[in-house]
């Protein structure tokens, strides 16, 4: 057997049985429809691009660990590492093709390079969706994005479960370290252990003790125990900060979002945001972490074009979240167990032409039928392909039924066997 | 400027306008349909396998120039460039897990890291449908698979025009060099020579004689003169393959499949094919050379697994058919021009959270809806947003619509304009 090579995908390289292929397929077509329904036009970018457009470092050797980078002919390039790279440069690109405020989405496998660990892959899709404005867009934008991403996880319910999402914002926190004069790298330092605050626990107000001092921290404090509102009219940014964040909440409470909360620990890594953060958890799953989230940014283009695009953008972890789930069998797969409306079983060779043709017209009426083609094959090998593959009916067919041009219909569930013609199995339906 | 990056995708790399996206996405959502209808599950496979996987060969340097390949760590791997090799990995991997026979298709994007030339792509979608069965699989299948991929380049057909299919015989031909008792070599050159028939035109008959001599090649021209039934009873293997064809052709006839015609000039380049072979062609478009093709083959998992697993696939080239017919303007965009039913343009501020409330209200009815939210813009770059994205009704909510509760609703085709409530505009619909 040595020479027979591997069959597993290798580590970090996702691959589904059909029944889960099915749910996840299910899965991105509902919240890929929200998105369309929202206006959201897809965008399928190449998974390849130069590497002077994946990163602005010039440390390859180091780059090279996290990527996927490669060399053909003189030209270094790598696979994307998320959606965004691609999208700045194809909006530059195409900016007088394009109308703007311009909305799009993505649904594309991305790659990282590094280890693999638990609950991260090498090959991945995510969603990404953005509403991009040149030279300004409303920060009403900021809630219909949410809104609409609300809707998209609201659409896999019934196989996620519910989620919520928080809201933080960095304008707040601007101001807050403006409020309290810290200089740019204690703001940094705070910014980082804010971050990480709900992974801190207790240890977070120590930590912020230490790397800021006792008058700020107690400041910063406030924020989580009297709430931020509580710092209105203590300073002008203070004030537009948090009427943002009303703003915004007024918008997701007229759109009918009842799951979201602002809570100003939600910083996000990402240098390039600049306005609201938000981020979604599964309410059943909180140790995945944040299976989605965004914020606003400035500046999008800034290395492919001189116009500024500003926007709001959004990214869901979908094989983060669907995977996970699969994973630990949280998922009811029962209904996508058999897509099969009607096994066609044929019980000799001169009733294949016959069957050819039933097939062809159960198809063109949208029931889903599959057929037994080795006809020479026993029933009971015929019967044991019908059961194994799950299907609604059997569809029997022998001398006699081509003979009298009818079809024997077996209700797999019920065990009931009739004659029927093909038209009145289709006018009848297979559900 | 120089600073710069560069906006265009790669060489060789696709990316299209959004008219151009929706038009490709919906080709392959009814392709991809057909095939569902047919019971064709969808799997979805790594894009990067193990350079051993992709190759035998240790030719590293020589074949590096033809695909996508890289190390990580000590693990050489590379980017897939066709179906097959993944389908093969997987199918020996879960042969406990799959019903036979088991029928799949893939619809993904492969990878080749030649120079592109004009119709080749470095990066493209290939579609591929295989039905597999364990130690054997009726040759009815044969004629199912080529009527369901018949039915789904049909499903196009208002884009892509009409199609037909070539039918070759790998058996036909080796009965025939079996009767001329050709050696193996020099039925090499023959085979060679056929597959490139229509391309030497007139040079054909001359080239052949120069390989095989003139009795034999006098034999191989009479297929083309008198047809292969003039072979019937020279030989008993001629009887078989002929008996293949004719029983190939009646169940494509039976399943209604017109344009079918036996073409044995069609060989299909690839060794692994043993049985007919076929090739799909664009009747428009015969410039493009074949968009699809396949056949039957054997021991299809043979480097994974000792399990026999005998097949009949077949792979639609499908960013090479569409992406030719799109750069040459040859698609009717016109039905992809928007998708969007409505734009919701705000009147001021103080309408926002009911323009919210009735966006989710629309969009939950299935409405495309668009907003334009900048509400502090002038009524004329509203206006003028919903003129671009060709919009089918324009929804404006000023201060009296949010007070009476309706919508000023304007047909763009029209002009007519007139105040509705929302639940009149979801029961009559903005189609």
């Amino acid at each position: 057997m040595s020479d027979l090579k591997p069959t597993k995908p290798m580590s970090g390289f996702i691959e589904l049985l059909p029944v889960q292929q099915r749910c996840f397929d299910e899965c991105a077509r509902r919240m890929q429809n929200v998105l369309k329904t929202a206006g959201f036009t897809h965008l399928d970018l190449p998974s390849i691009e130069r590497a002077e457009v994946l990163t602005d470092k010039d440390n390859w050797d180091e780059i090279a660990t996290q990527m996927y980078l490669f060399e053909k002919g003189d030209t270094k390039m790598g696979l994307r590492y998320d959606g965004t790279i691609g999208l700045a440069r194809y909006v530059a690109g195409n900016i007088n093709e394009l109308v703007f405020p311009f909305r799009a989405y993505q649904f594309a496998k991305n790659y990282r390079g590094e280890r693999p660990q638990k609950g991260r892959y090498r090959e991945f899709y995510q969603m990404d969706l953005d509403v991009m404005g040149i030279g300004g867009l409303s920060k009403n934008y900021d809630a219909e994005i949410v809104a609409t991403l609300s809707r998209a996880y609201e659409s896999i319910r019934e196989f996620v479960g519910g989620t919520s999402v928080r809201v933080g914002s960095r304008p707040f926190w601007n101001a807050m370290f403006e409020y309290l004069k810290l200089d740019a790298s204690t703001s940094r330092a705070a910014f980082v252990l804010i971050d990480k605050k709900n992974k801190l626990g207790n240890a977070f107000a120590p930590a912020l003790n230490d790397e800021i001092g006792v008058t700020a921290s107690n400041e910063i404090l406030k924020v989580f125990s009297d709430g931020y509102q509580s710092f209105l009219n203590k300073y002008d940014n203070f004030n537009q900060a948090i009427a943002e964040l009303d703003n915004f909440m007024a918008g997701l409470t007229a759109a009918g979002i009842k799951n979201a909360e602002i809570d100003l620990s939600v910083m996000r890594g990402h240098a390039y945001y600049t306005g609201l953060v938000f981020e979604f958890f599964l309410d059943k799953f909180p140790e995945l972490d944040a299976v989605g989230g965004g914020g606003r940014y400035e500046n999008l283009v800034g290395k492919f074009s001189k116009t500024n695009i500003i926007g709001v953008g959004a990214a869901v972890g979908f094989s983060r979240m669907i995977i996970a789930l699969l994973d630990e069998n949280q998922i009811d797969l029962s209904s996508f167990e058999s897509p099969i409306d009607a096994a066609v079983l044929v019980m000799g060779q001169t009733q294949v032409p016959y069957a050819m043709s039933v097939l062809a017209q159960l198809r063109d009426a949208g029931i889903v039928a599959v057929p037994y083609l080795d006809a020479e094959k026993k029933f009971k090998n015929q019967v044991e392909f019908a059961d194994k593959i799950k299907c609604k009916y059997s569809i029997i067919i022998g001398e006699d039924e081509v003979k009298d041009k009818v079809l024997s219909v077996k209700n797999m569930a019920t065990g009931t066997q009739e004659k029927m013609t093909v038209a009145a199995v289709i006018s009848q339906g297979m559900k």
